[in-house]
């Protein structure tokens, strides 16, 4: 019996005969030779046979194997610089174990992207999706490794919430037992905050919901976000945190995920340039240059996703945006001390129009302040209780951020919509497969 | 200015001066000398300050720091092997950052366990429930680095999904615009199967919820659960590689845990028995074993709790009970091809009490069979029809399990209910903070 290998380590059998399971990606034949191209999810081989040197049943079930057939192939190795992988399998024996059919959905040519997402169990197995699937899971681990690493400790915030939230006009909601209803929360923030005051520096990094109607390339329903929170951390520091971060996933895609980037056409030069410190402008820099490039933004407004781009533009790496108005963003968001009008916060906006990755900010340690800012904007006092207790028992300074994986995902792979970037992307219209 | 320290990094500043950003967690202070505990989230410090070697302001304040009042303390690092941590530090001076106040809720004394449930986010600083939090974050990146070390991909699975699912009537459910119901995902099985064709070997990591009104310490209605999914692995890989996995997170806590699971006062020579191969009986034995001990159990009954209790009380790690009746098990467990009125699945239960630890199968990879299993169960035909697609199209052996997170805390811990091993738990009765 010969050893079953997966395509990635084809490299380290060269010369020697080798097992191969996977589904048929591709087949050429004339009536003597055919050309087999097999996927196993770590990769694809061409496989080459000649009609006269196998059986006529191993002939006959070649001639038989169909787009996305399973297929169990024996062959040897051969280094062959010229095809994909650089190897190539010289054939000598083919097993069908699951038939396909020519009905397979997904062919070798254009769809349509409402008929991808219709079959996106079956489109997931084209190889540019696979491609961005293996970036996500790069980036992913070297999230984790990083958190880890500079002794973060992960505490997974719940999902089903009471009351607290940012606006209840965005929540998804579900009936819960005898307690009436439970909300899905749009962000682990606060409780992150009281996991800091007991751990030091924390994070959770899970799915997150929002019931907004956005129907544009930047937005889902059900997403997933990394978000830190750090005692005795300003804001400056917490900048600082967040251009080492995404500098590091971003040399990690260019170092381990490299065939992946190269399968998507990215252009990687772009990515080589994004090294840390990234420029910073203050939010009353951004709206003059806004309304000096003509835009009608005013102070107090906050910037939309063509304001962030045109700002992102003038440089090649991520652009800090900081100290917003405060009426332009959340209560929780502490009050400047050097402009009492703005809160101590930033956006990281990605370059080639690729959006907002990050919001964080230094959050409001005071606990007057907070109370207040919890009236002003008519929130339900009684919600937050135990939220404001952090301010009554030891309040601390601190901050935090939360950082979008698909749009970090989408821009690492530049791919144009964050719908590629999720396995099973949920939008206003879609909630299948 | 002296350098800021986290606790667990004192070893490296032996007779250095440094500054310690934290919480009061425990004072005792005569007429002229004091004896703080300061705690930062990386561990607990004691610190010594004479009344004599210090400004009477600073001993002032030391004086009114209350319990969890957040500080800044300078001290001299002095080794100290009866010291908690093996250091001590000799006090010159003492901020405090944030009152706390003689009503803090949880003091160093006994509560009942509601009331500290309800103070959740204050309970989480005491050091045992920071010691399972450390726990639980080792054991998290654990999985991580196994799943990639050995090429798995993870891919992340939705939890707002259409009609699919083991048993709707314990869904959480919620409006989805104008797309009628969405249910909270019970399992991200089904799409790790997709996900398996797509990239060969694959896992989902995430939170997961059933509306079950289970009221047992086993129970949440919202934990974590890691899934992987294998193509080409048959029910016995399957085992093994469940084998490996939890041998390997026993191995890395013990490893890297080991203050934590002190503070816990786990008995770890109990752990330390656990390596593979973990012991397999099959369900017929395990009924024969049951009934031979008085239990009323018959032949096609699925285990319960107490059940699994007994016959892991005979082991001293994990047992596997193996190939189950079909009728004791779900819809997509491949039929065993010895003896059809089973299927090859396996649950893995702990040893000490913890019950069920993962469950597992080989996947009913056979178009008809898994079509007539569905129909059996009285499940919507058309809301599978993409997961028939997978057996349509190339179907392949494969096979995948789910390893429940908070149970594997509450063993590696030794901590008899699972709503300690999760920062917020969900259950029946609570849904705050």
């Amino acid at each position: 019996m010969t050893m079953n290998v997966y395509i990635k380590d084809l490299a380290g059998h060269v010369g020697g005969e080798v097992t191969v399971q996977g589904w048929l990606h591709n087949k050429r034949s004339s009536g003597k030779i055919a050309f087999l191209i097999v996927r196993d999810g770590t990769g694809l081989v061409q496989g080459v046979m000649s009609k006269g040197d196998v059986d006529a049943g191993v002939w006959e079930r070649v001639q038989q194997a169909e787009y996305e057939a399973s297929v169990r192939v024996r062959g040897l190795v051969r280094a062959d610089d010229r095809a994909p992988g650089g190897h190539e399998l010289g054939l000598t024996d083919l097993q069908i174990i699951g038939r396909s059919s020519d009905d397979y959905p997904i062919q070798l040519k254009e769809h349509g992207v409402d008929f991808l997402l219709e079959n996106r169990h079956l489109w997931l197995r084209t190889p540019r999706q696979v491609a961005i699937m293996r970036v996500r899971d790069e980036l992913v681990k070297a999230i984790r490794d990083f958190m880890y690493d500079r002794g973060f400790v992960n505490v997974d915030t719940p999902i089903l919430t009471g009351a607290i939230g940012e606006s209840a006009g965005t929540l998804f909601q579900t009936d819960y037992f005898d307690l009436g209803t439970a909300y899905l929360a749009q962000t682990g923030q606060l409780y992150n905050e009281a996991n800091a005051a007991a751990l030091g520096r924390v994070y959770c990094f899970g799915p997150t919901f929002r019931a907004e109607k956005s129907k544009t390339r930047r937005h889902l329903t059900e997403f997933w976000m990394l978000e830190p929170e750090m005692a005795w951390c300003d804001s400056d520091c917490n900048m600082r945190f967040q251009e080492e971060l995404v500098s590091y996933l971003v040399s990690r895609a260019l170092e381990r995920s490299r065939a992946q980037l190269e399968e998507l056409e990215r252009d990687v030069s772009r990515l080589q340039a994004v090294t840390p410190p990234f420029p910073r402008i203050s939010y009353d820099e951004a709206v003059d240059r806004l309304q000096a490039l003509g835009s009608e933004i005013v102070w107090g407004d906050d910037l939309g996703a063509e304001d962030e781009t045109l700002v992102a533009q003038d440089y090649d790496r991520p652009v800090f945006i900081y100290n917003y108005p405060k009426q332009a963003k959340a209560f929780y968001m502490k009050e400047n001390p050097d402009d009492p009008r703005t809160v101590l916060c930033d956006d990281l906006i990605a370059p080639e129009g690729y959006g907002e990755l990050i919001g964080g900010s230094q959050r409001e340690d005071d606990y007057e302040k907070l109370l207040a800012r919890i009236r002003e904007q008519g929130l339900p006092v009684e919600s937050y209780g135990w939220y404001l207790d952090l301010r009554r028992y030891g309040t601390f300074p601190h901050s935090g951020f939360g950082l979008g994986l698909e749009r970090t995902v989408a821009w690492v792979c530049g791919v144009h919509h964050i719908r590629e970037c999720i396995a099973y992307p949920r939008t206003l219209n879609r909630l299948s497969p």
